[in-house]
């Protein structure tokens, strides 16, 4: 007997036949002996109903009381699971997440979990019931509704696994698990079987909509063992997310190959190369709160330097006014963009201890003539910003080169 | 300064629109510096909508879930009120029925009240915000959501008065006032400035649907003022429903005229006329569920007796055919019943003190050739059975008759 949270997306519980079917599936693992607890989000698209509705009372909507609001979408759905299994003959029982009660801090629409009450959920385990939450929200201490912000039911799903010390989080979603790249772009991606939480934290920062960020951090730091499956599927194991003490060691260098193409580069030209340059340019960046991914100083000709910086797209236009006031003040040359860039990235905990691997990627992309505008690494990651055209070819060639779509031997 | 507690029913927080209409009000009672505690009702429809939606799920919904589903109507309402009257540069903020904390018991979606926590709503309204419960709905005292069924946003509106020692409840709706019968029927219907609490309990018993009966027996065990007013409307005084005492002496003897094409007529013919009777024959009916309104028995000939009573139509083909059965025990000569009947109700605490009401009531009737079927009386009404086809006819000259479309002398 083992103890399963299990967390279902919105395109899961969109509509009665598939709660229904989520009913289902619960059933079978209460039948093989199991505990579950279910987190739920609410039903696809109510969440932006709602939030429509409140903008339309108010333009920018109170936080508290947005709240109050969109934390009735999953109220919806945990009620009706909780008749669905009931319907099928198991006990059930539904929590809000003031009922649980999930304790957050008072930071409305983006609240964070301090702590769970998990004296009453195990209480109806033990009695044999099938525990429903909802996801996303929770109270605070003076007892106000708070959400998490959105894929916070993810993270509900894996803070309510750490709290009741669960064998298995399994997030069930539209996808099966997490893939060596967008099959989309390559046919032949590959599920994997596992992936390291490092290696997930890097996919998923780089825009693999798998699984939400915080999610990922939090079950990292709590060691929730994570599965990644598809609601839409009655067989399949997903992908599990271990701890990389766990990996094998003849498991694959290279994990996968993450992009996107949210980004935008800005090159401030020909600053003089003084001591505190770098402060100067993206410190009134940051005080207009926008966010920097890669930065890149160069050294340039005549004791001056090349300073480049991505930012996100929506961000492109914004940026380049404020340092177009700025260039004066920095003493730069120039200041130039481009929105049409895309950044690449291999990743793979195996690469710490191989070499070659970097010189791999620029070979391939140098073969199909494909320039690299930036590089950036990590210990288990190597970007490169290239032209937005050379995207899929780039995907392509590079998860040929790494042979992603063998399974490794073990 | 007065604290006044507001409620306003689906029909007044239907849309977008209705809900800054609702906002607009209350900021003027706010502007003559009252304080004030709005309740609200779930958008017109949308209860229906959720138990529509569970009883796709479950064909019986499981009453606690259902609690969970629905109390969610009143939830949405209350949010946006709250950001509405912020819009409008009020403090305001929204409670549901748990966090007040309304606590009832645990019969889900018919719960009772047992308590009110007003402290906070105390120190909010000190603090000069408007305060905005969810009517409806409140929390056992094991933290689950309850429901106290239909109309129990009127029952919310008049506890929370009663726990804020209020100065005036006001219940807001698509009328504006208690009328001496239906304008629909009698053109020259007046509204009533003031009516006793229990002439208010028999106009709502005989199913006048301005006020849900149970928020009026609150009413008037706590002593709540409470007022009946159009939220369509921006000016009018509604209805007062005064304690008997405060009520003026030179009052009208009738208040109103109530009635209701609800019920079925029952006659067992030629039963024996011996002890025991009447519980042998409603005995039975009461175990099978069925209620009883009025009950008349005569003597008949050769010691025989006719036994009449009404049910709810609904109940009537369940009755007849439960009797039929019982027929050869009971010794009956016939079974006969009449679903075409209507019950005409003259209503005023002033007919206790006043001969001559009833013999008015009987002689109005058969100048227009109406004949009675079954008469019942009470300290404060006299209500008539007739044939359904006469109904409209009765009401109009019995208000003739008694002279309502007239103001009583003061």
């Amino acid at each position: 007997m083992a103890l399963i949270v299990q967390k279902y997306g919105g395109t899961s519980v969109a509509n009665v036949e598939r709660i229904k079917h989520v009913a289902e599936r619960v059933a079978k693992f209460k039948m093989l002996g199991h505990q579950v607890v279910v987190v739920l989000s609410a039903m696809s698209g109510e969440t932006n109903r709602l939030i429509a509705l409140a903008r339309e009372v108010q333009s920018e909507p109170d936080p508290r009381e947005l709240d109050v609001l969109v934390s009735t979408g999953e109220q919806v759905t945990i009620a009706l699971l909780a008749m669905a299994l009931k319907d099928l003959g198991l006990k059930a029982r539904s929590y809000t997440g003031s009922q649980v009660r999930i304790l957050t801090d008072n930071a409305f629409t983006k609240a964070r979990i301090l702590q769970i009450d998990e004296a009453a959920l195990r209480a109806d385990l033990d009695a044999g019931r099938v525990v429903v939450v909802a996801g996303f929200q929770g109270m605070d201490a003076a007892g106000n509704i708070t959400t998490l912000g959105r894929g916070g039911s993810d993270t509900t799903g894996v803070a309510l696994a750490a709290a009741l010390h669960a064998d298995e989080c399994q997030i069930y979603t539209d996808v099966d698990g997490v893939y060596t790249t967008d099959p989309r772009i390559v046919p032949q991606a590959r599920r994997l079987e596992t992936i390291t939480f490092e290696e997930m934290l890097e996919m998923a920062s780089l825009g693999s909509k798998v699984l939400q960020i915080r999610s990922v951090e939090f079950a990292g730091k709590y060691k929730v063992k994570l599965r990644v499956l598809s609601s839409f599927q009655d067989e399949g194991e997903g992908t599990l997310i271990t701890f990389e003490e766990e990996k094998h060691m003849e498991e694959a260098i290279i994990s996968g190959i993450a992009f996107n193409r949210d980004e935008a580069k800005i090159t401030v030209q020909g600053v003089p190369d003084t001591p505190g340059v770098a402060f100067q340019i993206l410190g009134p960046v940051a005080d207009a709160n926008i966010d920097v991914d890669m930065i890149i100083q160069n050294t340039g000709a005549n004791n001056t330097t090349d300073f480049t910086f991505t930012v996100h797209r929506n961000d492109y236009a914004r940026t380049i006014a404020l340092l177009g006031k700025l260039q004066p003040q920095i003493g730069a040359r120039e200041i130039m963009g481009d929105e049409h860039i895309a950044k690449v990235s291999i990743i793979g905990v195996g690469m710490r201890s191989h070499v070659g691997i970097a010189s791999t990627m620029f070979r391939t992309l140098a073969q199909e003539n494909i320039n690299i505008r930036m590089i950036s690494t990590s210990e288990i990651k190597i970007s490169v910003v290239i032209d937005e055209k050379y995207l899929e070819l780039a995907v392509r060639v590079l998860h040929d080169a790494f042979e992603l779509e063998k399974a490794p031997a073990v």
